[in-house]
């Protein structure tokens, strides 16, 4: 267990330094581990960059799960957000690459689809405390992390923590006072999954 | 010039539905003209890309400039948030491919360089009449503009007007009454540009 911690902590950073198609050969150099120990722990790249992704996946669900206990359910909310967003826009291309390579994981798709679980519960948590406009849903939650995605993308090179200012922007809307109603129906999961699949190969 | 609103029209419609590269004989017959007539106006692919991006920045710039002189500013901003980012969401493909082939281009850099002013003219008097928080710039404006693209390119098979969500989430925050500061300084002209320009260049 230790060595694979090691082999995904080398392959994180080379991946995201070098891209995802850096030879499997210096990810276990820079483990300090023999090329045998990493085909040990993960028989292929695929199974590698899986893992990594999995391990992603698994730290924001923690990050939900920890909001849900919260005892304050909107600041819990407000900073789960601002988290969230913080990871989405660092490992915005760290994230690019593995999710083309991962495309198609039953496992990962259970992951997600977790997750989506998790975010309703800590969505409706809040409403339920009244720390949260009514109208807002699992869908509204995602446009936030892809709009934060694009800017943080975009400009990455000139001011990369621009995207702050469009998230408090939307932060300042999420009382439940100032709601007016929003506009049309929220994407339903299945029509979620079937965007982010898109979005995922239009990367690739 | 009808001769030349006429190939402007058919090269919009064929770019959208084939891309790009649709042969510029297939676009003079669509216009019901001569292939010496389409060279006669544009004298190269290049010139027709340019005269299309320039025609949709001036609606662009009529856009901000008739909102400018609107009777209640507020409700004129709003409206003008709303119409943008529907020329944006609809026209996304087409903006994209033909923003790659004009790059570069002097006339349409001053183009959107007079839009840039005529924007902060319109927040400005926004905000003198108390109908938009202080804080509000220029580059919050842009990012939402990034933002709705993202999300509408995300969206287009499954839900093609979900990002009027996502703005109207933003729309909600823009009262000067609910605004807590926002994080950071604004982007600057030179930073929106060059942002701008790299996201142009990231597509092509």
């Amino acid at each position: 267990l230790r060595n694979r911690e090691r082999l995904l902590c080398a392959a994180d950073e080379l991946i995201r330094a070098r891209g995802v198609d850096v030879p499997l050969e210096e990810i276990s150099r820079a483990a300090g581990l023999g090329i045998a120990t990493l085909y040990r722990n993960f028989p292929s790249r695929q199974a590698l960059v899986e893992a990594l992704l999995a391990e992603r996946l698994e730290r924001f669900a923690t990050l939900a799960r920890d909001s849900l206990t919260a005892a304050d359910a909107r600041a819990a909310f407000e900073a789960f957000l601002v988290e969230a967003c913080e990871s989405q826009a660092r490992d915005r291309a760290l994230l690019d690459a593995l999710s083309a390579w991962a495309e198609g994981s039953a496992e990962l798709d259970r992951a997600r689809t977790r997750i989506a679980t998790l975010l309703e519960r800590l969505i409706q948590r809040t409403q339920r405390e009244g720390g949260l406009r009514e109208d807002f849903e699992l869908s509204d939650l995602t446009m936030l992390f892809w709009a934060v995605r694009r800017i943080a993308e975009t400009t990455s090179t000139v001011a990369p923590q621009a995207w702050r200012r469009h998230l408090a922007l939307v932060l300042d809307a999420l009382p439940a006072s100032t709601a007016t109603a929003l506009p049309g129906a929220p994407l339903t999961r299945r029509q979620l999954r079937t965007a982010a699949r898109a979005m995922r190969g239009r990367r690739s």
